[in-house]
């Protein structure tokens, strides 16, 4: 059936929206490694925090400006109150951050290839986007990114779909350079081999430019609760509280994601557990003769000489197996880390296909 | 402080971010009249579903155009599935709207008084408003509304902060003529005398021109929740469907919703108590000297001659009663519909003030 456009404005009706990865119905039998989710469960105290809401939670509004998660987050990361923003995912903070830095017409510089959804957001808000090719091995060509003509440039680090993580350094020297906002994009991070020193979240105190974004999805286990959050100065950030919509987090996720915050503990223990995973999955692939690039993220790229992506990927969906397949990347699978044992039966099936 | 606004944009930077109403810390001493939420409690079903969420919903990503939730809206208004659309609060959806129909220098049509949301939202989007005075009595003047030039217009029913509910035949007549799309915003229908009659869902299937919205904040009791939903011609539900964020309601506010209007008497009920109080409190207020707009909604805007208002809104605040007081309508108060002893005791402080 063809759908009229009579009523889109020019920029939706130019669009094409974001493809998320295929949510298959529950199923024990099913091992899912398509859509970076966390293996492990949240914390207990999430589940303890959902368990807790009672009728007036649900009747009454919740804190406009979610006092008590951005407190939690405030004290989790040790950095000003005034320099947080929650939101519902960290989709919806990427998106805002258009709609108030950015006029249609103004450019946005990204990396080519990163994350699918910046172009997407760009499109909705008449922006358009120039995507700077990475060199041959996936990394940042910083030489060569402009430096002025952009409102925004959006780097995710570690990268997505490549998990190839920028050093802080050479990143600061861009923001430093760059006449826009920069927004680093983490929702990575926790499982990078050293979050902290990977991070550029201590920069925000000393760029005006600086956005860096997070989400409750990945580390925390929290895909469904829809939380991120974002760290920049308190110019930026009260940009963003008055473009924002009134509640725009409910209250349930407010107070489980404030929970997940408080018990950091347990989310460093779930990262720890799946980059130990990651490395012997990287030994695992190399083994069968594939190769994986280097990743930081809770997923492998990897390739294979003389395998047909697109098949392999196939083989793995007949026999309930997930992973990620992009028709703009057809030498590649991006296959999330699972638990061991989702690795082993991935692995088998894998041995199988090549046999 | 000031803030710096060097990298807002500049629809950002004219910007009045819209107020919400008070909300203070939980206190069961205190009567909370100021934000038309429910006094009463939702569906126990609700609650259960609430309960039943573990760790593996928090885990994964939620269903990106909420399946069942959209299936159990479907079959519970009986429309096809593809009218339907559900969004993070209904505030969610009038931004989407705005987002996928209108462009920045185009025009949104409004009635005055209205929702104060409204003009945010066009300012946040670079699009102009025009206001219409309504009538002395607070009606529509539907026979000087502009029928061109406009993309959207925007047109609570019933009104807030009036409660006045238009009729559906004068709305009718107005969205046939009308050159843009007529969004009708019936966040509180349920609480009209005749909500089926009154409400101008079944004109969805007519006029590929019209979105109906809806809450489940105020007759569904679920304010905390951020839920909306909306029905419209598929062609416009498409538009809404490409420009919205890929996850924009969490699991939990997905499944809770679909239990609320799975139990669509126990909210009837509701909304049945509230209109009886609603009725009661009419004549109390006559009573004592106010006159009140007949309202259709669950909350009333009243004046006294000779009282002045904000003093008696703040007697009321400092014996610890909650109403709304708007700087631009100074000869009145809007007080939402409490439970009949939250009322009692509303009136013996107003009796104390007049005294």
């Amino acid at each position: 059936m063809t759908i009229s456009k009579k009523y889109w404005n020019s920029f939706a009706a130019k669009m094409n929206p974001y493809t998320p990865g295929f949510q298959p119905e529950a199923d024990p039998q099913l091992i899912k490694l398509n859509t970076n989710e966390n293996p492990y469960p949240p914390s207990p105290a999430v589940l303890q925090a959902i368990q807790n809401i009672n009728s007036d939670h649900c009747r009454l509004y919740p804190p406009a400006v979610w006092d008590d998660l951005r407190q939690a987050i405030s004290t989790g990361y040790a950095v000003p109150v005034e320099t947080v923003f929650c939101g519902n995912g960290s989709d919806e903070i990427l998106s805002l951050i258009l709609r108030t830095f950015t006029m249609p017409g103004e450019r946005m510089l990204l990396v080519d290839p990163s994350y699918s959804l910046y172009p997407v957001l760009a499109a909705a808000s008449g922006v358009q986007t120039v995507k700077i090719p990475l060199d041959t091995d996936f990394q940042i060509p910083f030489n060569s990114l402009p430096q002025s003509g952009y409102s925004v440039a959006f780097i995710p680090n570690p990268n997505a779909p490549t998990g190839i993580l920028a050093s802080p350094g050479k990143l600061e020297r861009f923001i430093a350079g760059f006449a826009g906002i920069v927004v680093i994009d983490e929702a990575y991070i926790d499982f990078c081999d050293h979050p902290d020193s990977s991070s550029c979240l201590s920069l925000i105190s000393k760029y005006d430019n600086l956005i860096v974004t997070r989400t409750f999805s990945k580390s925390f286990s929290l895909c469904g609760l829809r939380a991120g959050y974002a760290f920049a100065d308190p110019s930026l950030i009260a940009g963003l509280l008055t473009v924002k919509d009134s509640y725009n987090l409910n209250i349930i996720t407010q107070t489980a994601a404030a929970a997940a915050v408080n018990d950091m503990l347990y989310m460093k223990k779930n990262a720890a557990a799946v980059r130990k995973t990651r490395q012997t999955a990287v030994k695992r692939f190399q083994q069968l003769g594939f190769d994986a690039v280097p990743s930081q993220a809770n997923f492998l790229l990897v390739r294979r000489s003389g395998t047909d992506m697109e098949d392999l990927y196939n083989y793995l969906m007949n026999h309930s197996i997930h992973v990620r397949y992009f028709s703009d990347l057809p030498d590649y699978l991006r296959v999330s880390i699972g638990t061991d044992l989702q690795m082993e039966r991935f692995f088998a099936e894998v041995e199988h296909y090549l046999a």
